[in-house]
């Protein structure tokens, strides 16, 4: 969660970054509370698409949604048949690797577009290494 | 380091998949080894660089480098004054991801250019969460 926030990359979290961290925990949990109808602490696989697009900004396609739900669900037996889930554990955990990976994204998608977005940008390998490596 | 080499994404690891796993393991075992000159178990960060450039083919900036050893290395005290190491442990884990990573972003970048490599590519955000939630 440090990671996510800590833009100087210096290991450690300013106090503006502390509540920008607790506004997204919030958001988190107001977004899942709302999906989680039963109250069941489980929201639906397919819903997930949906809230990200919701939370991000960006849609995701089936492959990619099937990429995060191999690591961030679970299926478990229900009346109606087997049912994938997401815990709130594993939804905050997806969504903080999200959150830095799409504001990363997002930040070189608008320097390289004239301040638009494309859904769209070009990555130098190096460039890239340090996006990803910094979570 | 399942998913590392889980090209199926289907969470199992194929036999060949297993081979190959061996030898990354032997590779970064003997990459190692030869630049722990003294049998410390640590490698030097100033050795990273080049390291990375020998098994992957790209090399990293300055800036890179920091990200990485952010990640992967220790301070630890010596007689000259303090050390940044590498223990073989974080080497191994820094070395998974390289290796994963690397290995999307060069498909990308040979797709792209005609099979050449030009050490730069262009993502769709979707595709670029693909490459790095999978791990």
């Amino acid at each position: 969660m440090i990671a996510m926030l800590d833009r100087s990359q210096d290991g450690f979290m300013q106090y503006q970054e502390y509540l920008e961290l607790q506004q997204c925990l919030v958001a988190w949990f107001n977004v899942f509370h709302q999906h989680d109808a039963d109250r069941s602490g489980f929201i639906e696989a397919q819903e997930l698409s949906r809230v990200i697009k919701g939370l991000f900004g960006y849609g995701i396609s089936a492959d990619c949604l099937s990429t995060l739900l191999r690591r961030y669900s679970r299926v478990l037996p229900g009346p109606q048949g087997d049912r994938c889930l997401i815990s709130f554990d594993d939804f905050v955990a997806m969504s903080v690797r999200l959150r830095a990976y799409t504001d990363a994204f997002r930040r070189r998608d608008q320097l390289q577009h004239g301040g638009g977005e494309t859904g769209q940008c070009t990555f130098q390998y190096d460039d890239f290494l340090r996006c990803v490596m910094c979570l």
